[in-house]
Order: C-alpha cells, then structure tokens, then sequence
C-alpha cells in the first residue's frame, strides 16, 4: 500500500510535467488534435507514466488497469454464415458446440469403437457426472418412443456414434429421430418461435448486433440462440433429459432474463412465481400441466400447455419483435388466440377476470407508445436538422458499411455506435416498452407500472428531452457566434470503435443471393 | 430479412429528400417550428417513409415500432373515487377487483341459488383449480372461529353468496366476519399500514401519482394497494388461504420489491434471507413465529409477532413515509419501539449487538439525508434563479392544474413532466436515501453502503452537480451572447404529455368537501 | 391531504416571495454567490419556507424529507487501525463485531463463572434460538478433530469463556484452536484470498474508499471484509457451524453480490445455478463437493474443491484485482492454473470444451479492455487541456489530503468526489470490465454480452464520448466568448462534501512507519 501511495505522488509529479510536455499531451489527445507520423500510442505514453512495459494482450502478464496491453484478437476463429459469411465470424466455442450440425468436428484423442458399457467405464472415471446424470435417466432403462421398433435402452452411442474418432455432438436433429411430434413442433416455429430456422439462421447469422460487432464480444448472443434452436438439451439438460426440468421455469431463465427478455424474472415477481417459490418444491414435475396438477401456471404451463406443444410460438401472442411492434391483442382479428389465453386462465381465474386483465394489458402497451412516438419526434427532428452529435456520417460505418441512423423506420435498433440520444431511444424501446407489455403479460404488477415500465420510461422520456434541449441550446449558441461544430474524431475512431465489422465491409461482401437470406436451414 | 435490408435503403433516400423537404421537415420537426394549420401528423409522416398505413392502435394490426399507430385510449372506464373523481379514472380491472366492495357487480352469467356441493361441481370444470385449493383448505374441513356459534364448513356460498346473479367478490369486511381479531387489527391501522383507510383511500384515490396521471399507466399502483387494503388473499392466496403462506417472505415480495421498495431484495440479501434460502423449505411453518421453530425472522416474524398481529404498522418503526422523511428511531422518544426491536432481535442476538446495529442504521441515515440537503440546496438554487430547464411554467400542467415544482418543501416528488435535474433529486429521496434505511434496518451489509445505498447516491450526487454546472454554463453563455432560451415545447406537449390529467383538471374540479380528504373509507 | 394541499400552495407563494428576496435567494444559492457573515443555514431557510423548526437529527423528530435537520454525527465512534488510523474511524459495531481480537470487550452485564449447562439454562430464555441452534450443532454431541486429545462436547466456554465479565467473542483464531487445518489455509491467504491480512488490514484499514469516507458509511465494507477474513460464522453461521451450509451458494452471496462483485448473481444465471435451484434442495449436502455427489458446482466445488481448501485464493484464478487488471489467464505462463481448471470441469465437461469456453472468456475480457483503453484515452485528453469540470483542484481533498485524479495510472478508482466522466469511467472499469470477465467465468452467457457486460460497456462508451464532447463544446464557446469558466464551489463544498475525511487531514496523519502498512496481521 505504501507502495501504491508513493507510486500515485509520482504519477501526479509526471503528469504535471505532461499536461506542459506537448508531445505527450498530443498523443493523448490524439482525438483533439493532428497526430504526428508515428506518434507513440496510447499504451506508450501510459507506459512512460505507469512504468509497465507495453505487452501483447495474451501475454500471461498482469497489466494493472490494463493500459499498456496491446489488443491481439483471438488465435483462431470460425468463418461466419449466410450473407454476411465473409465480415463477420465466430469464436470456436460459439459455432462448434452451439451449431453442432455445421461445425463439431470430433477431437479425436481416441481411437476405435465402443459399446456402451465401454463408453460408461471409461468416463466413469473421464467425466464422471455425465455417466451418474445418464444413469438416472430414462435412456439408461429399456423403454421406448412411437419412433421405435422395440423397446431398447438408448445408450452413449445412440447419439454419439460408436466411433471415437467420429463423435458427433448431437443436435435437435439427432433427439428428433427418436422424439419425431417434439421434434417436428420445434422446427415447424415460425417468427418467434425456437425453430432453428428463425432463431439461429434469421436471428443469428443475419442480425445486425452480430454482424456488426467482432464475433467475441457477441457470444454470448449466438450460445441463447443457439441452446433454444439447435439443441434440446437447453430445456432438458444433459444427460438426464428430464421432462420435469423442463416444466420449471428456470430452464427457460438462463436466457429469458435481464434488461429486454425479463420474462423470467416478471413472472417470478408475479403472484404465480411467488407461490411456486413457497411450494413448487412439493408439486410432482412428472405430471402433466393442468390445473389440477399445478397450483401456478409455468412458462412451460401456458407456452406449450398440457401436451407440450413444442412449437413455442403457437401458444404465444401474435408475433410482435419481443414487444417492439405495436398489436393491439385483444382486436376482433386476433380473437381466436385471445380467447384461448382466458381459457388458460380458466385453470383458476372466471373468463372477466382473465378479460379485463388482458384488456389493462392492451391499454398500458398502447399508452408506453404514444411515449415512444413523442420521444421518436423529437429525435427525428434532431435528425432532419443535422443536430445529433455525432450524426450518422460522423460515425465509423455501420454493419451495412454505410451511415444509416439506426432507429430509421425499418432499422435495426443498434446499441453501440450511436449517438448519445439515438442510445436513449433505443433503451426506451428495447428495454422499457417491452417491459411494459412484458410484465403485463406475466402479471407482475409492480413492474408494469413502477419498477420496469411506465415509470423508468418517463425518466427516459425526461432524459431525452433534456439531451435534446442541450443539442438545440448548443446548435442556437455556436450558430450566433459563429462556430462550426464538427463531431470530434472520437465518434469515429478508438481502439475498440476501430474493430467494428463495418470498417471491414467491401463492395461484394453481402451476399444477396446466398441461400440464408431465404432463413433456410442448412 | 433481404427485405428488411432491402426497406432500409429505402428508407435512406426517402430521408434524404426529408431532410431538404420543407413540409415533411417542418412537422417532423412540429416542437421547434412553428406548425401550419392542419399539418399532418407525426403518423402522417412516418406513414409516408414507412409505407405502413396509419390506423388506430386498437385495430389489432401489428404496427412495426408503433410508428404509424394513433392512441385510442380505453374503451371503457370506471368513475375515481374521492376528492379526485372528476380527473381520475380506474380501468375497469382496477376497481372491480382491487377495490370490490366499492366496485364489483356480479357477470350475471347463470341463474339460480346453489349450494356448495353444487358450485363444486361445475367448477370442478370451469375452474378447477380452485376447487382442488379450496379442498385443500381448512375452509372445506369442519371448524370454527371464535366468531362462530358452531363448527361449520367453509363454502362457496359463505363469501360468494348463493344466488348466481349476485355473486359477490369478498374483501376484508367478508373475511373479517369470521376472523374478527385478524380484521380488527387490519383496519385499525395507522400511516404506513395496511388498513384500507390508509393504503387505499389515502394513498390511492388522492395520491399525485395517480391523479397526475392516465389510469392505464397506473394499474399497477392500485393493484397492489387494493390486494394489501381491500382484500385478504394478497398474502393469504385463494383459495387456500393459508397462515402459513402468509408467513414465508415471499409473499410479501409481490409488492414489497423494486426501486423504492426493496426490503424484499435487501432481507434477501442479508443472513436471514440466505439461511431461510438454504434451509427454510425444512422447517413447520404452521408453527407460531418464535425463535424456537424459526432459525431466521422473515416478514411476518418481526412485523406481526408470535400472535400474528395484523396491524403491521404496530410492528413497524415510527412513520417515516418509506424512509423519505429523516427520523432517528433511536432518540429517547422513540425508546419504546427501538426496545421492543431490540427484544425481537433478542431471539439470537445480545441486546448489545442489536443496540449497535440499529444505532449504526441511525448513523448511515443521518449522513445519508446530509447529501441530500446539499443536492436540494442546488436544485433550489437553479430554481430561485430561473435556471432549470424547463421551469415549472413551462411543463404541462401539474395534477394540482398549475405548475409547482415537485421538490418544493410539503410537495409530493414526481417522477415524470419534470426537469432532468428535478427527477435525480426525485431518485436520490425516493431510490437511494430510502435504500440506507431499508437495507440497514434489513441487515444487507452490501446494500446499505456499497450496491444501493451510500456509493450510489454519491453518484447521484455528482450528476446532479454535473447537470446544475451545466445549466449555469449554458446560461452564462447565452446571457453573453445575448440569446434569451426560452424551454422548447416539446417538455410541454407531445402525444404522451398532452394525456396528462392536469390539462384536464378545471375550476371546481377538485372538491375539497369531499368526505375522502378526510380518510374516511366507505 | 387536504392539509398537504393547502401548504402546497403556501409554499408557492411563499417561494414566489423568495425568487426576489435577496436574503433568501442569496442563502439558498450560497454556492454561486458570495456569501454574508452569519448567514442563515441551508436549514433556517428551509425552516422559514416550510414552517418546521430545525433541529438536530438526532432528536428523534420526524423531519418531513429531512430539509430542516442538522446533522449531528455519531455519538460514539471507534480509533481507526494502521497508517490512517488518525483520520478514519469505526463505528462501534464494526470494530467490536467484525474485528472481535482487537476491539471487542465483554458486557460485564452478569458477575460469575459458569459451565455449558448453566449456560443453557440461562440462554433459553435470553436468547432461545442460539441455544436451540447449538443442540443442532456438532459441537453439542462429542467428538474430536485432530487437534483435540480426546472426544469431548465443545460447549459455550470453549469459545466465549466461563467467566461472564470477560467473555470473548470468537474470531477465526478462537476456532483455528480445534481446526487447525481450515484455519491453517484460511490464514495462508495471498492476494484475493479471505485471509485477515489480505482482506482486513490491506482492504480495509488502508483502502482509500474507506479512508476517503466518514465511518458511517463504509461501516458495510468492513462487515463483509470482517466476516470474511476476521470470523468463520460468515461461511459457517453461528451456532450450527455446519460445513453442509457453507457449501452452498447462497451463504457466499450475502458478500459477493451487487454492482462489482456478482459472481453470485452471474453463477445463479448461468445452468449451473439454474439446476441447483431447481434440484439443489434434493442432494445430499453432508457429502464431499465430488461430482458423483453434485449435480453442478457450487462456489465451494470450484473455489475449495474437494477437500475444501479454505484458501479460496488458492483454487481461483491469477490475482487480477476483481478483474480490473487486464490478464490472459491462458497464457503458458499460467498454464498450471489453467490445466487445473480445466481438470475441474471434467466432472462433466470434455477438456476442449472446457478449454475452448475459457479462451472465449480471455478473448472477451481483451476486446473488452480495448474499450476501457478508448475511454481513458479521452479522459486524460481532457485533463490534460484542463477540461475536466470540475478539475481535480476544484474538489474537495482526497484522501491523500491533495488533489489527484482519481483515474491517474497507479490510482486507486474513487466513485465519490469527481468529475461526472470520471465516475463514469470508474463505473466502467469496476462495474462493466469486471462484469465481462466475471459472467464469462461463471457462465452466464446472457450476462456477458447482453445484460451486463459488453452491451452495457457499449452504452458507458457513448456517455463517456457523449460527456467529452459536451465538455469540449462548451470550452470552445467559452473562448471564442471570452469567459473563463471556473468550476462551481458546490463541487468543493457542501453539508455532506464539508465531512469527506480528506479535508480532516494534516501533515504528520498519514503514518509511513506503522507496521499495518507492511499487511501484518496484529
């Protein structure tokens, strides 16, 4: 400790010195100022500051803070999909155990073929869970599905293969050809749904929060989608399999959580989480969902009700981009999925009741988007007028490789690369309006209103209207005294801003005519 | 998506004729223009770059990010109650089922009288988990209270009533019949209970949250004060209506959560919570709530005692409006309730330990309120000077129908139609000065300094200051130049604003003879 | 509410008055004008408006939000320890509770020597639940660890004495008497680990948050450090002591939650947390953390392992400061570690996909550093041209009793007492870098992308820029304008800034020669 004091009275001796010290100073502000030819960078100077050499990124060495390592980028990747195969990419994990049918390739450290008992000998010691987990299932007894001739036990190599050198990583594909009614409601989806055709073909390999970052900084985005599309062992985790599990809600938690999923966590602060909480623990899981067996209705309870539908999005509402689209439900045209929904609740609640409930729903979402639409107006004037700062063109080029703004009708709300105001808006969307319908729909009745929804967007509905006023105020000010704003170079360029895809777009790069365009599986 | 790729350059060149264009511009841009007489709407414009027709919201057709929609409103709404009814409205859910004995009218579905028996019989296939509850409860067992001559079934008819065109939905008062000492100490009361006088008729029908604002938006705050007033299955659900249920935390949590509320989160955070995480599904909860059969005191253990007394403001610290108002519980005069806490504590804990803690809550929540006051004196100071932007004038109209600032002494914080610098002040009171009481008087050790208590108002703190530089700045700057800013309109109108309840209040509306200014429930 | 209504009103008018009266206005605005000698307080002005007296918080009245109380500071406050102990104090339940060896003293409350049933006896009644407890416990039954001669009952003297006037309260070396081991690894520590030395005498009484702070505040910072490095009832809790309990997650969650920390969070988001919740309540705790007897890892599994090492610095990664310190675990340099935890994964998982998930993790911390760097590169631009508002010198003094920034390289990240772009980059590197890294270690793909993590650094990036860009906008206007802008007082001074323990430090405070600076444990 005494160490670090002295070493901050230094820094604070060095910096003084540097605040006078042009050279320094310049590459500091390189964003402010012209940079000389072969101007020290960044991590030079904080290393003539901080006294740790400069060093690659994946060296082992502890840089403290972290301002003298230099950005190496990942040893090895996975070439992209679709359209977009040829700007952007995976990392290794992300495609391999996360598309198992196009990537997995098996590590062959072993060689020969092995039987079951074999298979369970040898990782008994290897991986010792999986072979407990396995055990415990129903695939280690002799039983049998519709798919089957005869009743067998569905041992290591039913879905692996037998050949060590070969192992295949198994995929929805392989489940579905013992499990054909699962199998067969998963792929039919549509939008919204967990087909792998809309969730990892559309929502993955096209999208532009994918597109347009490096393929580590979106891993976490293709794991989501790549667990709920192309694998079954997300809802029912391996090697178990239990259908039990996958009536719990907290399956479905892993991804249905945080800032714009928050079904999770609205249906936890709803009275139906609350009584599964106290007691869910005493329900048998193995039955079927209907009220008689369950007290509360779970995701898998509404969402594919009694005969587990697979098909999630044939008990869902009408498509509606997670709550970003504007649909008025409970409308004459949408009738038949409406009344379906007050005869789920039916397992407790009179038809009024569900009613009037779903109707609230309706009015608290159409009211959440008159406050988008006059937090929308005001952004598009800022746009037509040239005052966001930075505007679009200030920007490094976005994942079509131009400079759209991202929150044009028909774009694609983009989180990052944005100006300050254009972010607000699109957290209004994204975060708070769909909350509102969010936790309406799952009962939370302190989130629609206080914690979640109607309120924190007022704060946002205030937040940009006080960064608008700051925009116009500045523009009013500069104009009358004559200066030019330009938005300064740190929109544009950085270390990380530098990195993203749209730098790297080329005339060509999109491929309008690949296949994946079409949401084709492949 | 080709498509949607497709639209979007679509959309770039419509935009760029925008922006040249003087018509579309100009409404666009309606806040900072003056606007032509019937000019077309911010739907009208959005229509013509989006190509999607405009059409009203409750039409059912999925409007893409709403832009095209045009607000409705809710087809049918019940009379306010109170001083306020001529400004405020409920949504027909709101009343009917969170404030029935005021509001509930029978569906008047079936004919006829039925017995128990009878009712069970049908909903066994209406709604039949309710039936199986009910079984499950000690209303279907034979039993009495000390308000009963004779030991009795429960049965639909007891709280419903026999004729089906009647049917009535029970409230406190239905429950309160049998269950006359649970009853008793509900409605008895007191600022900061339960009893309905308080948390409905006080805090709902004539708070400015509600008032000030659409009913849609603020279901949710009468939904949870109506359950914890007006009904008894809030923390008892139906139709088992178990003590035991109402003795876990969790079903505080519905309502007891979020930004302001939290003493769920933070009871959770602290060792009660986690030890009753780790271990409370082994224990008896039909058990009194004594040290001897609870390992951690929960909700109902500290706030209703070992006899389940149900004034939980009997219980409770001295009112301090959720830890908004400053009080040191610790003073001489409050000797007797910081003994009887003291006491509490004393299951596990020394009278010394207990003495610390809450004289260390004292602590935190006196320095707490110190950067408060520093906060408050620069908003006042912005204020006195005319420089918040907007002022109060330029607002819409305020629920009171005029416009006051939401921070002066004896007002009420308003969290929307505000300025930004007035809505931090607004979370600094609300979030994070109440987060210090709760979380110390909760034992979240994290909390209270670090997660949502001392560190966070430091940050609000600086954004305060950073904005109230701001502000100076800018009006030193414009007064220099000679610019006179006057707040642009869009902080006085947009869709959302122009829906605000204050623009609506006139002459005579508010009616102070009103028998509910006095409190008085009916 | 009628009476709220009405001083409503009363306080516009009265306020109307106070625009244009200089005596107030000068008061209320001390911080931009100058100020008159003997000026009212904040407090008397509040007190003129609002009609409440002003008085000192302590005196148990209730002040409405608390504008006319005056703070009195705690009663009672404990000597600080190590270099800074002249500057920074404890309240009295931080010290005599979470560093027991050094600060606690018996009650003195009971004269006489007593055995374990008498004891007993007595506690029955004064504090039933511990006794309740400790029947429960092992130490109730005999038996013996290696340290013990024979098997015997470890009554209530072996830790807290006989003696009533002097008993002890136990620390982590009152139980290293008997478990030797345990307390033998608990102690060995090392940077990050639980160890006293590292946890209460480096990170707390020389950690300049602490330091920096009045006592009150930071009292939660030294509870969790002190359970952590000072006692084992924070693993273990008092008086069941069951290992069974600390191998759970949840008793490690009461510290390692919120905003930095996380992991507890992260973990429960992530599979692994979701099938404990959804089976953990089933497994048999007694046993060891093997994967035949786990389902999933806990924190225990991974972070003491099998023989429940409890140095947990031991089992985690390389020392990187909460993940602030930039380093590429997979490095060959750390390949011991890494292998280890691969092998740690083999309870279900292959080596490559375990390997292949990490290197994920060390390419999202790199690029996630590449954005941090981006930030800081704008920060210190600003500082250097001197466009910080306010600049290091218009705070009030730091710790150190001088003015240094608190993001200098070598610096230690303050949250309190900065400019508004300097927390925000606080925010970034404590909050968001250590957020990629922990979720990405503990699986919670949502979180390390989208909830938490790069997303939301995303979002810090633009605010940062967003802040910069202002700054520098005003500046330029400034200088073409010919005002010197000089940066409010009310960043130096205010009710609350006037208590920071930087302006309470003198020449000769600060104790270069203590032996705590050297991280002896005393």
């Amino acid at each position: 400790m005494t160490h670090l004091v002295r070493r901050f009275s230094a820094c604070v001796s060095i910096l003084a010195m540097a605040a006078t010290c042009t050279l320094i100073s310049a590459n500091f502000c390189k964003n402010a100022y012209a940079q000389e030819e072969a101007a020290p960078t960044f991590q030079d100077v904080a290393s003539s500051i901080y006294g740790q050499d400069v060093g690659d990124d994946d060296s082992g060495v502890n840089y403290v803070f972290g301002l003298t390592a230099r950005y190496t980028g990942p040893d090895k990747t996975l070439p992209g999909e679709g359209k977009f195969k040829n700007i952007f990419y995976y990392l290794p994990i992300t495609a391999m155990y996360y598309n198992p049918d196009d990537y997995y390739v098996s590590t062959q450290a072993v060689e020969g073929e092995f039987k079951t008992d074999e298979c369970v000998l040898c990782h008994t010691v290897q991986t010792p869970r999986i072979v407990v987990d396995w055990k415990a299932s129903k695939h280690s007894k002799s039983g049998k599905t519709d798919a089957m001739e005869k009743e067998q036990v569905v041992g290591c190599d039913a879905c692996h293969g037998k050949n060590h050198m070969e192992l295949r990583m198994p995929s929805h594909n392989t489940c579905g050809e013992c499990h054909k009614k699962e199998h067969g409601e998963h792929i039919a989806g549509g939008q919204g749904s967990h087909s792998p055709t809309h969730i990892w073909d559309v929502s993955v390999t096209e999208f532009a929060w994918q597109i347009g970052k490096p393929g580590e900084e979106v891993a976490g985005c293709a794991q989501c989608h790549g667990i709920a599309g192309n694998r079954c062992d997300g809802c029912h985790t391996r090697h178990q399999f239990k259908p039990s599990e996958a009536r719990k809600p907290d399956t479905c938690g892993v991804c249905h959580m945080g800032v714009d999923h928050y079904e999770y966590e609205f249906w936890y602060n709803s009275y139906h989480g609350k009584i599964y909480m106290m007691e869910g623990d005493t329900w048998d899981w193995d039955k079927k969902m209907k009220p008689q067996n369950y007290r509360t209705p779970t995701c898998a309870y509404c969402h594919m009700g009694e005969n587990g539908n697979h098909n999630v999005q044939n008990m869902s509402t009408e498509y509606a981009h997670m709550g970003m689209y504007q649909l008025n439900r409970g409308a004459p045209k949408h009738k038949a999925k409406r009344d379906a929904w007050v005869k789920k609740c039916q397992g407790c609640h009179s038809p009024r009741w569900a009613k009037l409930h779903l109707e609230a729903m309706d009015e608290q979402i159409n009211i959440s988007f008159t406050k988008w639409r006059e937090a929308v107006n005001i952004l598009v004037g800022l746009y037509l007028e040239g005052l966001l700062d930075p505007m679009p063109a200030d920007l490094a080029p976005d994942w079509t490789g131009g400079h759209t703004m991202n929150l044009l009708p028909g774009g694609s709300p983009r989180f990052y690369n944005v100006s300050d105001i254009e972010r607000m808006c699109v957290e209004m969307i994204v975060y708070q309006v769909t909350a509102v319908y969010k936790a309406a729909a799952h009962f939370s009745i302190d989130d629609v209103t206080y914690n979640r929804g109607a309120f924190p967007q007022d704060r946002k509905l205030i937040e940009i209207k006080s960064e608008a006023s700051k925009l116009r105020r500045f523009a009013t000010l500069e104009k009358e005294v004559g200066i030019e704003h330009k938005a300064y170079d740190f929109w544009k360029h950085g270390e990380y801003t530098d990195l993203l895809t749209g730098y790297k777009r080329k005339e060509g790069d999109y491929d309008e005519s690949d296949p994946g365009a079409a949401g084709e599986h492949h």
